[in-house]
């Protein structure tokens, strides 16, 4: 069963709304009504060994600062500040004390570079794999969170950054793998060392314009899926408008950049009607956030997302995100 | 390493406070100052297959329930009102879709029962081993949540409930395993169906003369062991007067009751100068609360945990709560 099923079936069983909630189960944090005028936003992530990172090509360190990242990415997705983590690691044997100690240190350096504090957590022993769980808390201003839902025919569709390094990067390390130190390309670091958008979520939530946002963590094309489900609309998306990643010798192709996932660009939607205030406000940020914001695609009345060429034809990817597969068939 | 050391270790490089915390690490949760008199309470507990449980004498469903109740028992420990939990499982391949869905419903019935909401998580497939990862989300009356630390010498110290019954319950079922259904003891039952004492819990914060609380669920000897250490002080015990659990043919022995653990009671110290009170308070609540309060021995200058019986002579039991190996021997 693929995780998405997984989690529908549970769904079904699980109280979505509750006294004091915004939002359940379902978006990429989950947000309780605060006071004072915030709310809080809960995200937790699960990273297993084999599944998730590697440790024949990944560091103790950056195995902890990409887990953190990833949580941190969820908070960044709603439009939050990062302020605390809870840790869960589960060690098996065949992990030195030496390794295992990174890892933490791993997870809290990078922590601290996003100004969280590290509150709690919980240290077991397990019999083969390494596990780590992290719950990130943030806060915003109340009714200030962005969420999957929220975009509708006639909104404009943007993204961060520069996509397809990290996943140009992991098949570096991938096919290095067991020969020694990797050539340092740049695609690497990315992979190895992502940066959660947390400023740049911060600010968007601010702007007012923004109907909803997500982290394409497992591939643009399949991220924006969530969000056109959510929506209950289609989203197109103009090839040649997608910010391909060249840090490497090679530019990424297309299909690396619409399905590699690995990274932690934010992909949203901004209100039709705002979007020419949207566009102005964009020259001076984009130097402060240090990345581009770049316009690749409309929503429109439908459902799904498609990629459409100059000449408007449909050369869509097969999607090639990240999905689990949960439990052996019944 | 021991778990204990490895949390110690990793503590060097932890900042223990920040802005808006009272407690960080080294408690059953961390608090957060909330406001409108109000704070939060954090727990992170990570549950392994074949360390914390096994499939082979537990149903997925009692899986899902007891993680759950460890949980929530980390709430009741700090005297505070069970609110949201969220839920990270990580599932093998050898684990069928039924199953995976049926501890997902032992847990989400079980917070129910607690009044507790589901409000997200993560799923994720993992190589070898079940691991299951919750975070509970409690709140409490600012400044209420009591502690580890605050016993002194001349507290008096109690314990909630029967000591030993789910320690004895995990013997009947490891000695059945693989023999066909085991035998309905009430011990068996004990250990699979637990409770944690969220009641009582509150209650006894909200009677103003209790110093510090912990739950047991490794061994009241191991546990009460952190309270006479984060109060800088020693614990005396009472052989005679530790409540030996009864349910089934035999009454469970004293090293049983003293070290097996596995359950979730709660051993708090109250201040000396108020137990008189405290005590008056007892036999009214006790009846309400459905389980006995029971005064096991007193706080002292010096430092550790020591049983004695009637004639004075120690006999403290060899500690045998639960603790983890972490990593191999660097």
């Amino acid at each position: 069963m693929l995780e998405f099923e997984f989690i529908k079936r549970c769904t079904g069983f699980l109280p979505g709304q509750a006294e004091g909630l915004s939002c359940g189960i379902g978006d990429d944090c989950a947000v309780i009504i605060g006071s004072m005028g915030r709310d809080w936003l809960i995200s937790t992530d699960g990273y297993s060994e084999g599944i998730h990172f590697c440790r024949e090509w990944m560091s103790p360190r950056d195995i902890g600062r990409r887990c953190l990242t990833g949580a941190v990415s969820d908070i960044a997705a709603m439009g939050g500040r990062p302020r605390y983590v809870t840790i869960s690691i589960a060690v098996p044997p065949t992990i030195s004390e030496k390794d295992a100690v990174e890892i933490m240190e791993g997870i809290t350096s990078s922590a601290s570079s996003y100004q969280m504090v590290v509150i709690g957590g919980d240290t077991t022993a397990t019999l083969h794999d390494l596990q780590i769980v992290l719950t990130a808390i943030g806060d915003i201003r109340h009714g200030a969170a962005l969420y999957r839902r929220g975009a509708k025919s006639g909104d404009v569709v943007y993204v961060t950054g520069m996509l397809g390094g990290a996943a140009v990067g992991l098949e570096v390390l991938k096919k290095n793998s067991g020969r020694g130190p990797v050539a340092r390309e740049a695609s690497v670091s990315r992979f190895l060392h992502p940066e959660a958008r947390v400023s740049s979520g911060q600010w968007l939530a601010d702007t007012g314009c923004v109907t909803s946002m997500i982290d394409i963590s497992d591939g643009l094309v399949q991220d924006l899926g969530h969000v056109a489900l959510a929506g209950g609309a289609g989203i197109v998306l103009s090839a040649d408008a997608i910010p391909l990643w060249n840090g490497d010798s090679e530019v990424v192709d297309l299909q690396t950049a619409c399905t590699g996932g690995e990274e932690y660009e934010l992909a949203f939607t901004v209100d039709g009607l705002r979007d020419a205030a949207f566009q102005r406000l964009l020259p001076a940020v984009q130097g402060q956030l240090g990345h581009p914001i770049t316009r690749i695609g409309s929503v429109v009345v439908g459902s799904g997302v498609v990629v459409r060429d100059g000449a408007g034809r449909d050369i869509t990817p097969a999607v090639g995100g990240f999905r689990h597969i949960i439990g052996k068939g019944a």
